[in-house]
């Protein structure tokens, strides 16, 4: 038999992994709950129709698409046309519903939209929701890169108010002080993009100066001014985008410069005055400025269907190299594609197995996690077995995580056990013990052990928790 | 634009249906972590040579498989083979990993066994996990059968102590009074079939036994002694097996008069004396004995792969008609699939679904789950909003989950919206209010309005909880 192993990209999860991705899980719950956003949850499968030409068409390519069962029972006549469907599979990426109906969610955001569309009679707009669930893409997995992973979604549709970007940046922020990790909420807005692309004499090519500018951290300015005049951008243009993007200070620093810069767009003096109010409400929110936000006119976020804010989390932390760990946007009429029109929307995205990541690095997870059992008691058989099973009621009953070794092993083989399983006490009903009704309570990080009676046992382990 | 939908047999989950399943899903969590078991999770996608000949033929047909992304980027040379494969999927229901490597979890036993060879040197035996996911299987889809549903599995593996049926039954018993569900446990002993099959004087037909017992509830005794004389089951056997069958009373007599029927079958004899031991443990960890615990000698369970204890619960109240909401037992070798040879193992499963019909029908869910926002405040605009932000931050620090709309929009409609999503408060923060520092509090259930400074509307707000 060949040992067994699961697909490239995917991962096991030991308890202590569980344990800290559900504090990181439950903690985000909480926060969306706070702040009035309702959970729903979406089938891992929707119709291939449903997620096709939704994500460009390197993205058709990554979804993971589920084969038709029972094909070996269809009819001779139609097998004709699944051998056409197959000979298609075999010589383009696009989608086969015939081969294969149903395909794996990719994101979260295109099933929203579609479920918002389907129970539009259901749902009071503005309708908040979050989502927390599993996405997968067929991408080449490496070092932080899994072919199933979760994304932590939280939007607003239905309302066009900045309230609701000031409030996800809100989120964004107690969510990351809450878990410890360091950051700088980068803020943007794509009108302000419009309007570099309209100062610099480009109105049509705001998605090159886009695509350049997405690339600032990792090419540095000249690299971005090489790709521009590569995207046909003249020096001139070149040289106009340069003192934008050169804009530097506080947040309202720089939004009083970019107002200077901007006025001959209308669009870019929108994207301006859009910033300013949606710092102002945040501030309003929060009793106060935020050091973690931050203006940053070059952040571009490169998918195309933002049409407002938009924003990016890094972890500013010095000793943490890593990509983004959060990111969203605005965008208008995402339900459209679904033939419900005009439903502005906002949302913001946690990237879970980065966080996860992150705080693996800084360390922030809270000690008590990983501990799970508190207490176990030594197995002696016989009489001692049922005394116990009698004494775990009263552990059990009294909220102590607590197990009994269920074999009478070796005593040595089962402290072993109860090391390797990090479980902080040990319960020795030995036959001087039970004789009095007691039990001896061994500290296995100090050593400390004391004869107690099963009340006072459970007093101490309590007081320790 | 053709009208969204989900494929067949899946579901989306509204707010308040996520909150209940949370709600049985984070009990259940407790209860495993309060007797010492550890949360394990395993991808959604397996090898599908690690699905494949583990269910039997129905279960093979019904694992959902994943295509093979990249088809059409093959070598001209591998196409033959693909084509070769794809003729195979045509006329056979079987695996073809040459075109489908991955396949959807079918359920969480499998996939346990193959985590505990993979991790053996990194787990300490007996290892106690538990895992609650997603399974899918490609059922045709029927009221309370879905192609995507939870299981929630609980196992021991590396100790054949008895003590962990006992604490299995014990979590049982624990989670069904938890969630206010009344069962009965029904328990019996793959051993006792054995032995049945060997008293009847047909020792190599259990398994024809066992499938003509399982019907029982289904067609009554006339219909299984039709079916067992179809399996070559003479009169006189039938005759024997009617009596063991027909052992009635209290567990402490069934046992009693089972031991009489089964001296003539050492496996009958072992089978009795396992449940014996096993409702005594049970007994000495809970105190007394449960009035749920039901020994049936009828009690088979399908899965060919159990061979000790198994049990199986059923919701007892007569408003509900539902199958079995668990069931699990004893199982030898199943690592033996994949090559760890000699572990045994017990365990049990929730169905998560059926437990969730059953509590609606019941009504056993908290009232309060399905509350979610505490207050939500009405906007004026203008500064009325700047005011609202601020009262905002105090109530979300205070804890309350709270809400502001986010547009001025007409007062009724903010109502309205209020009301449909059933937010039980409405901060109304009015000219006058602002003015003063205050806000009117109406509470939306008894019609009751007051005006109180910030921290007096929290207090109610906390107070009412």
């Amino acid at each position: 038999m060949s040992k067994p192993s699961i697909p490239q990209g995917t991962r096991d999860f030991s308890p202590e992994v569980v344990r800290k991705r559900q504090y990181i899980l439950s903690t985000l719950r909480q926060i969306f709950e706070r702040y009035g956003f309702q959970p729903i949850e979406t089938p891992s499968m929707e119709n291939l129709t449903t997620l096709t030409g939704k994500y460009g068409e390197e993205g058709d390519r990554l979804i993971f698409k589920v084969l038709n069962n029972g094909l070996h029972e269809k009819k001779e006549a139609e097998k004709e046309k699944l051998n056409a469907e197959w000979q298609t599979l075999l010589s383009k990426p696009y989608a086969t519903p015939v081969v294969t109906e149903r395909a794996l969610r990719y994101d979260l955001t295109i099933p929203f939209a579609r479920y918002v569309v389907m129970h539009r009679n259901d749902i009071a707009l503005p309708f908040r929701r979050y989502q927390m669930q599993p996405v997968w893409r067929a991408d080449r997995p490496q070092k932080g890169r899994y072919r199933e992973f979760w994304q932590c979604d939280a939007d607003v549709v239905g309302s066009t108010s900045l309230i609701n970007e000031a409030e996800l940046l809100s989120i964004y922020n107690d969510a990351f002080r809450k878990l410890q990790i360091p950051v700088t909420i980068k803020v943007n807005s794509r009108k302000l993009l419009q309007g570099l692309s309209e100062i610099c004499g480009h109105p049509d090519k705001m998605t090159d100066i886009t695509i350049a500018l997405d690339k600032l951290d990792k090419i540095g300015w000249s690299g971005v001014t090489a790709e521009l005049g590569n995207r046909g951008i003249d020096n001139d243009g070149i040289a106009k985008l340069e003192k934008v993007i050169q804009v530097s200070g506080t947040n309202q620093e720089q939004l009083a410069n970019l107002k200077g810069l901007m006025q001959e767009s209308n669009a870019g003096m929108a994207g301006v005055k859009e910033i300013e109010d949606t710092l102002a409400y945040f501030d309003s929110l929060n009793g106060g400025a935020s050091d973690n936000i931050e203006v940053s006119v070059s952040l571009a976020r490169g998918l195309n269907y933002y049409t407002g804010i938009i924003a990016e989390v890094i972890c500013s932390s010095p000793d943490v190299k890593m990509g983004s760990i959060g990111g969203g946007g605005r965008y208008d009429d995402l339900t459209g594609l679904f033939g419900m029109k005009d439903i502005s929307g906002v949302g913001i995205s946690f990237g879970i197995d980065r966080i996860y990541d992150v705080m693996e690095e800084l360390g922030t997870f809270p000690e008590q996690l990983v501990e799970g059992t508190k207490a176990i008691i030594i197995n002696f058989g016989g009489d001692a077995e049922l005394y116990a099973l009698g004494m775990l009621n009263k552990l059990r009953a009294a909220g102590v995580c607590s197990e009994l070794f269920p074999d009478a092993a070796k005593f040595d083989k089962q402290m072993k056990y109860a090391n390797k399983r990090s479980i902080p006490y040990v319960l020795i009903p030995g036959e001087e013990e039970i004789k009095n009704n007691k039990v001896s309570l061994k500290n296995f990080i100090t050593g400390e052990q004391q004869t107690l009676s099963i009340d006072e046992a459970i007093t101490v382990l309590k007081e320790n928790d």
